[in-house]
C-alpha cells in the first residue's frame, strides 16, 4: 500500500451539472442564449487499492466492473501502435460500445478512455483503483450529467496521479453543500471503507486556471464518445461553474455571475430534443412573420436577465434586491410560455408552471423542452413551509424536484490523502 | 286586439353574440385585431296586448317588471322639454340607475331608452306590449351579450312598427340554427301563450342594409349606457355578423368570412378587463423590447388568419381545406401561449387548452383573458365522441361549454305576425 500511495493519491472530486436560464431554440437560430451550474453534483471517490484490478462501481445504475490491470495494459500495448481512431475502436470494441450502446458501457467507455490517456505512464507501477462515482444528477434530463460524470474523472485522475494539485482551502460556510451525499457515504460504510474518509468532508480545493483548462479538454474529449459533437458547453460549466452566454457556436464565460436558489424540477417525462427543435423549425419555415418576432424576444430576455444579474452580483450585503429578482421572476414567466408558442411546451411543465406559481414561484421550462426539467426561481427569504409544500405536491403529481442553487461553483476537490 | 294588431305586429328576432378571434389585447397597442359573431344567439319576442303594459320578461334575469301605459306617456311628456342629457337622467332616475347600477335596473334602462325613442310618435295608439328576452349568452363573459339585447330590441322594435321591413326568406337548411330555444318555448308554454306562435319557427328574414344601419346606430346608443364609451365592435358584429377587422379605433367588415364551426368554453371565472388591460400596459412599458415584438407577432397572426380565412371562404364545395384549418389551429395554440406571455391567462384556461388539445382540438382564450372564455376550432369531419367526452370533461371542471359557430349571421327576424 505504502508504495501505492506514493504513486497515486486517494481523492474525492465533485462537478456540477448545468441549466439552460434561458435562450433555449432561439440559439438555433443565431440568439444569445445563457447556460449555468446547477449545483446537484456527480462525486467521485478514487481509492488507490493493491487488489491488481481496476473497478468502477456506479451505484445508480447497479454497474459494478472489473478490470484486471493486466488487460489494461494488453489494451494500452495495442493501442500504442495505432492512430487515435483505430485507438478508439479498440477501445470500443473492448466495452461492447456498438451502434446503440447502452448507458453502462458508455460510461465504461468514458472511466476507460480518460484512465489510459492520463494514467498512460503510471501503468507499470498501478496495482489497482476503487472508483465510486455517484451522481445527484438524473440520466437524460438535460441537465449535463454525462459531462459532470466525465469531468469528475477527469479531475479525480490528473488530481490522484499529480498531474494537477488542488489549492487547499480551510472549510468555510460554502462547505455545507459540498457535503457528501448522504447515499454515497452510507454505500461506502456498508462495503467497511469507512477508513478512506470522515463523514464531513472537512476541506476543499480549487484548481488553477490552467489545470481546469485540462479538465475541460479532456472531459470534452469523453463527450464526444457519448454525444458525437457536443457543444461543449455542457463540460465547460461543469468545470468552471458560474454562467456561459453562447451564440452561433461561440460562447463565454459571463463575469458576473451570482449564486442564485432555485427548485429544480424534474417531470420524468423522456425529451426528445431532435424532436423538440424540428417542431420550431417546422413552425418557424410554417410562420416566419410569427415565429422571428418571438425569438427576438426570447434574446430580449437573454440581456435583459444578464444586465439585472450583473446588478445583482454587484449588490453589497443587505443592499436591497427585491426589484431585481421581481424582474426575473417576470422574465422566467414571459420566456415559459414563449417556449410553449414556438411548440416545445409539455403538460407537465405547465403543471409545474401553474403549481409553483400558486405559491408565488416563476417558473420555467429548461432545454429542449417536451418533458425534462422545469426551473423556479426562489427568491430570498421565501417562505420554507410554501416551498415544503409545493414540492410535496410535485412529488404526488410524480415529479421530482430539488431545492438547489445556479451559478456556483464548477469542479472542486474536497478530499486528498 | 284588432285595432292594436294594425298598428304594432308581434315579432320574433334574434342577434348572435361576439368573440374575438385573434388580436385581443394588441390591438391597444395599434395592431389589428379580428372579431367574429358566434352564434349563441339572444331572443326577442314582441307581442302586443291590450293590457294597458308594457312588460319586460327577463327569465334569464329572474325579471319580470311592468309599466303602465300612463306612466310611460308621463315619463315622454317630461322628456320633450329637456335637452338629451336631461332626458336620459330622467330615465335613468325611473329606472333606478344611479352609480354602481345592477344589470337588472340597466336592462330595463336599455329597454325604455329604445321603446320611448323608437316608438315615441305610436305612444297614442298603444295599449300594451309583452316582450319576453332570452339569451343564450352568459353575462359578462366578454360574448357581447349587452349588444345582443340592445339588438334585438332595436330590431324587435323597429320592425314591430313597421319603421323597417323584413325580406322574408323561405325556411331553408339554415333554419335549424335559429329554431327558437327551447327553454324559451317552454316558458311560453308555461305561461299559456302558445298562441302566440308555433314550436318550429317556419321562416326567416334579413334585413335592408340602410335598415341593420339603423339598427346599429340605435343599439350603439343604447350600448353607451351600459358601457360608457364602447368601441362599438359589439353591436356591429351583432347586425352584421360575419367578422370585423379593427385597428385604431376604425373598424371595417371582412368580406370573406367562413363560417367555422367552434366549441366555445366559458371558464365562468371572472374577468375584469381593466385589471388585464393595465398588466399588459405594466409589462409593455417594464420590457419595451420583450413585448413589442410578441405585439408584432399578434399582429402577423391575425394577417395570416385573415388570408386564410379569405381562402377557406372561396374553396368550393369538396375541395380539400386540411391543410386551412391546420394552419388556423397553429395560430390558435401559438397565440394562446403568446398571450399568457403578455400576462393575460388564467389556470382554468390552461386547462381548457390542455384538456381540448389532448383530443386534438386548438384552443385560444378570447377577449380580456385572466378567465372568461376559451375557443376551440372544430374542423369538419371531427370525431363527435371525442367532442362529447372532452364536453363531458370540461363540465367536470365547472366549466360550460357550446358547440356552435363563428363567422354567421348577424340579426334575423324569425317570425312576424
Amino acid at each position: 500500500m505504502a508504495a501505492v500511495k506514493e504513486v497515486l493519491k486517494s481523492v474525492l472530486v465533485s462537478a456540477p451539472g448545468k441549466v439552460i436560464l434561458h435562450g433555449e431554440h432561439a440559439v438555433v437560430y443565431g440568439k444569445t442564449a445563457i447556460a449555468t451550474s446547477v449545483d446537484l453534483r456527480c462525486y467521485l471517490l478514487l481509492s488507490p487499492r493493491a487488489t491488481g484490478d481496476v473497478k468502477l462501481i456506479l451505484p445508480d445504475m447497479q454497474l459494478t466492473q472489473t478490470w484486471p490491470i493486466s488487460e489494461l495494459k494488453k489494451l494500452l500495448s495495442q493501442r500504442i501502435e495505432g492512430t487515435d481512431d483505430d485507438n478508439l475502436q479498440i477501445l470500443k470494441r473492448f466495452c461492447n460500445v456498438g451502434e446503440n450502446p447502452s448507458m453502462k458501457s458508455l460510461a465504461c467507455l468514458v472511466l476507460l478512455y480518460l484512465l489510459t490517456k492520463i494514467l498512460h505512464h503510471k501503468m507499470a507501477t498501478l496495482t489497482g483503483i476503487d472508483i465510486l462515482i455517484y451522481s445527484q444528477l438524473p440520466f437524460g434530463a438535460g441537465l449535463g450529467s454525462s459531462a459532470a460524470y466525465s469531468v469528475c474523472i477527469a479531475a479525480g485522475l490528473l488530481t490522484c496521479c499529480g498531474a494537477i494539485t488542488v489549492n487547499k482551502k480551510e472549510a468555510n460556510s460554502d462547505i455545507k453543500s459540498h457535503n457528501l451525499p448522504e447515499m454515497m457515504l452510507e454505500y461506502i460504510r456498508e462495503r467497511g471503507e469507512g477508513v478512506l474518509l470522515t463523514d464531513a468532508v472537512s476541506s476543499w480545493g480549487e484548481y488553477a486556471k490552467e489545470d481546469l483548462e485540462l479538465i475541460n479538454k479532456l472531459s470534452y474529449e469523453a463527450e464526444t464518445l457519448v454525444h458525437g459533437t457536443p457543444s461543449g458547453i455542457d463540460n465547460s460549466i461543469s468545470v468552471f461553474g458560474g454562467a456561459i452566454k453562447f451564440k452561433n457556436g461561440a460562447f463565454k464565460q459571463i463575469d458576473k455571475m451570482p449564486s442564485l436558489t432555485i427548485l429544480l424540477v424534474y417531470t420524468k417525462v423522456l425529451r426528445n430534443t431532435k424532436k423538440m427543435v424540428a417542431r420550431v423549425r417546422d413552425l418557424h419555415d410554417k410562420y416566419p412573420s410569427v415565429i422571428s418576432p418571438l425569438l427576438t424576444s426570447i434574446e430580449e430576455i437573454v440581456l435583459k436577465s444578464e444586465t439585472v444579474l450583473a446588478k445583482l452580483a454587484s449588490l453589497s450585503e443587505g443592499e436591497p434586491n427585491n426589484e431585481l429578482y421581481s424582474t426575473l421572476q417576470d422574465l422566467f414567466t414571459i420566456n415559459h410560455h414563449l417556449l410553449n408558442s414556438i411548440g416545445v411546451g409539455h403538460a407537465s411543465l405547465d403543471k409545474v408552471h401553474h403549481m409553483t406559481s400558486e405559491i408565488g414561484l416563476a417558473s420555467k421550462l429548461t432545454g429542449a423542452g417536451g418533458g425534462g426539467c422545469a426551473i423556479a426561481l426562489i427568491p430570498p427569504g421565501f417562505s420554507s413551509s410554501h416551498l415544503s409544500e409545493v414540492k410535496g405536491r410535485l412529488e404526488e403529481s410524480g415529479f421530482e424536484s430539488w431545492e438547489t442553487s445556479i451559478g456556483g461553483n464548477g469542479v472542486r476537490a474536497h478530499w486528498i490523502h
